[in-house]
């Protein structure tokens, strides 16, 4: 994308109001891209076993694209969301926080910029590196996503304000949970660029799919393609399920397990 | 046991439709070994701090026998299981999975292939070296598991389709959870032979107890006399905590805590 | 403190039954220190964001007094407590524990001996260098915990018997679970220094402020003042919320948000 | 390979004094296998950048079969070694060290029953999980190893002695060091069976490549046209390290370094 | 810096035959800034106790930029640098590399393209969030980095051929070592763009500093000032070095001491 | 020890000159106590195997006192050392380093009040923690500790200085190496108290026996007669490496093997 059509886009939602002004507009990569449309995303959220059926698709096409909930955790157990991905890259700051309060440094990280800037449904995915201790995003910033309609976020790094979050029923995965602020310790590096999760790489329009398994990325150009894939593997699922409750014999069961990875 | 009696045993149940026959029968170590009976089980299920008091009697044998559930954590939490372990054994495959994929090469994992060589209560035991990225059973596993009877599964690497499992209301301890599908990334080593959990060793026929602190491993030679000395604690525990609760002076309770332990 | 004071309470409070008699009294570095009034530690847990709000005021004093929830975790998840820091320092046995039993070595932990020496409204910060294995309290200490009037406990190790701290419902954070017991394993080494949680350090009379997000250790000589400062932050953060909630464009809230941080 | 047969060889081994006796035969998977002979391993040694060009290579086969020397590491820099692999897994012992002491238990791990039924030229492949406390071999069995005429070790645990395994100038490459000894904390499981190196799988018979960046596995029936490719590459690397030292433009350069990946 | 200046620098290396032409010119944030010049540089290494005491100093200015060589260790021993540091970003590929390899996708991966656009002196800083598995440079990779003058590397992530790079004899720090290529499995995202190192920031310019110890980062506008004072703590240091050989009393030695740190 | 023991003991050192001044009295557990004489470290020293005998006999006295080289490592290769144990106990400072050197604190840190409170010989113990960022020692103090006659230091934490620190030849292992100060990020909290190292505790008056495999601790009241016992088992090893190196058939090796551990 060019840079010509960012800085278009940038005055164009200045214009409605819909910049934050924190995050330097040079460092504003994206802002219009195609998203995947809300039919869509409801037949993903429909798959029996989401992350399950998209990982195993994204395999068959050699595509890396899954984290383990080993390492980003859901905050809120049982949440499930499919939803575009915006992104938000982050970098240590260089002083100190105690240096940078001292010298009344601005305040330089901001989750805030992005909500504004995506579209109802949309995921935040922010990347500090997996960092433990120090927060991308606390309680306000997850009201402004709820309010805006996102539909959760993944934090390759820390959050705060766990009980706030829980409260606002926000969705969020991440490598952890803490007290200590991002501000002064932190700075939004570039909006809507590659970004890392754990050992894999998100582009922003990819659609993010996640539950307590973990995390799954599809690249935009396999989104259609996956889910109609998807759903033609359900019914030989319900079957198997049927029958394994129905404590139907080995000789039953045992085609049917076959079909599904040829 | 001898090569030539599991060949029977396999004949056997292959007769009976009991084997899945994903597995070759001379990765299979063991078929038939004695299971600690009902009555004991619940016995050990009856013991108010389950895992601590089994802990805390191996100790007493000079047995390393416990995992802290610091590393293999209970998915669903509150859940508390005694049975018999059957074990297996897992290796990487050697090929990628795109490659494998693409030369349509044998599946080689299962979980099946235990299930049904096994008896109702028992407790799976799957190692794959405490991998934190790759799935050794999913929500069909834990729907064979459940159907056929087993008590629970403990996973030293990860399982995936965490809300499936959890509908199924399967008890499972993992080391981690993933989307990521060990097919085309593991082969089934070893059916009932030993296995490691973290840095412990556990045999078929062992006794598992396990609960939201860890997991415990009975030798089978120990189950029927470690269940006899638990009980004869029981008593001055549930004394001790009666006159903690009823705010007893120390003069009172000292005596009853030195008791334990000498 | 002068050893002779500490010798001197140690007698008073043998004369009142409240020693335990398990810690040498030489391992008592205090027994009496100032302690948070109960109105103070009622704003403190009034607090909307607490941990949230009493990390940034210690941030702003160039304190580092904040561990994060990646590291010690709840075990009961939504407590929130604030109280005095009793702290209890444990070292590994030098015996394994085989040996110990055998030689029918005397037990040297305990936090019995720190709940009895305390006041209702304490929290007990347990050290025992971040180990995963090892239990450093279990169900009967949270029970006596509970009774004498903890608000809980933070353990810089494993605790055990989750099942029962959960029904007592004691609030722990603690960085592991085991069924393994501290006894034969850790000796107590001081009651009321310095310890050490993850990295950074606690006195006995710190404040500990506690919820999901992780814990604040607030010095004695600040806990009255930054309360205070707290409370006078909490009117900008409720405005904030409102306007949020009720999509205000962007030009109303970003004045409130930069008040904040300057 | 069957059962009888290993039971055959062990007797002829057995008669040549071939046989320690401290691991059981029915731990022995395999004896006797085909080895790479003298001449390709000394192609395989005369690779200037060794393990690189062989991890390329698998990589082009879609072979998972290397291990960064990040996990196991060279004892002594510099060394670079090429062999069949010979394997011995072992699992933790049940007893304490303490318990089997005192009980007079056998010791059951054992490196020198290997080291005698193998051949010259041979690296041992020891698997003991990645443990970084426990040895799985000392001095005197690298002296051992170097008298028979081993190639050297790759230890997935840790090793001691290191002076004296220095001194012998035996190559061996371990996950850790240390001096606390496997006797009553190990036990032989099983030789010359599949056994994992970090998350790769080694079987006995594959050829072991390795040097200061880490340990490559080439699958037996890989090993002769590996290598073949290797020489076939080597040309053009040379080619290049000239340009390169000759400080040719990168119109010269450019040509060459796309030729190897194509 | 300009979008428009960065074009035109381009071009001007292409005419000069300095573009290798594999990473897109759209990933390449800055191509001339500001370095340090050879007489400051020489100062640099000329301090005695090189990174501790410019470590001493960014403290002092409330500065983050040392990363411990626990961390990011030198390749070989006893090397001391100092020079301006150019910057590599590179993010996971999302095909797996078998997949890459099948598709004959283009590599983009290069360390190449960054050697020609840069300075005799210089010193790579490449970011792969740490990585221990995959290569971000190798032998040939150092031969350039020495042919054309840089002054070493500093690797978040692994390099391989580690004894070409000890023949070489090229300064590089990294993370780890490993015989895995990154070609297809990583991907050059930006070329003098901020990138991280452990846990602090490095911007094209800054100047590198390490040895055995770690790496220290002086942030561009510092370099000169930073060293003028630490030439001024030399005199004292050397002094106290002195009184401790001759074995001074403790009286003497203490004023000095003292006087460092007021 | 009584603490008016201890303070007559300072007024006493300080009066010869011995005492530094940065420890407050009260921290100082202990100054005089018995050490291992040199004849008894002497024969430590000549010890063939000499952290592997130790660590054997010290397992058949039930007693946990051995660290690997894995967590706290040799920064010179090849050193090995034996000597009384004195130890150093530090925890975090509270304030940011900013904070405190805008504050101008007091620097609290210290291992020279320790040195000269020691006798030749002595072995440094400091801990802090495992912490891999923040140094415990440099160059100067490695300097005071080889003037004054130290054998060597182990460091629980991590050092700097690393060419100074061999350039003076001092022994050393650490878990890490940085260039980070203590200086206003660690307090020396006691001398001569218990320590931790890794996962055991040390005592001053230990006797500390280390080389590239590890580090042991013999208890004060074992070193006597530990070296009696590790003398008494060398003439077999001996004899077993004579006929490894001759070949001698395994019929003559198989004996002598059991006999030594019997």
């Amino acid at each position: 994308m060019s840079r010509e059509q960012v800085a278009k886009d940038y005055e164009e939602y200045k214009e409605k109001g819909r910049i934050w002004g924190q995050v330097p507009p040079e460092r504003i990569t994206k802002i219009k891209f195609p998203r995947a449309d809300a039919a869509t995303i409801k037949r993903y959220l429909a798959l029996p076993d989401m992350t399950t059926t998209v990982s195993d698709l994204l395999d068959s096409y050699g595509i890396r694209g899954v984290v383990a909930a080993s390492y980003i955790k859901p905050l809120i157990a049982g949440k499930r969301i499919a939803g575009t991905a915006v992104t938000l890259r982050s970098m240590p700051e260089r002083k100190t926080p105690t240096q940078g309060s001292i010298d009344k440094d601005p305040i330089k990280m901001s989750t805030r910029e992005i909500y504004y800037l995506s579209e109802p449904g949309d995921v935040l995915v922010a990347d500090f590196g997996g960092n433990l201790d120090v927060s991308n995003m606390g309680g306000q910033s997850a009201l402004v996503g709820k309010t805006v309609g996102f539909a959760g976020a993944i934090v390759n790094g820390a959050v705060r304000d766990v009980p706030a979050i829980r409260e606002v029923d926000f969705p969020v995965w991440s490598a952890g949970v803490t007290p200590i602020t991002g501000k002064f310790r932190m700075e939004a590096t570039e909006i809507n660029g590659p970004v890392r999760l754990h050992d894999i790489v998100v582009y922003p329009g990819d659609l993010i799919v996640a539950d307590d398994s973990g995390i799954c990325v599809v690249p935009a150009d396999r989104i259609a393609s996956l889910i109609d894939e998807a759903e033609s593997i359900g019914g030989a699922e319900d079957k198997m399920r049927e029958l394994i409750v129905s404590k139907a014999p080995i000789s039953e069961l045992r085609p049917l397990f076959r079909k599904r990875y040829d």
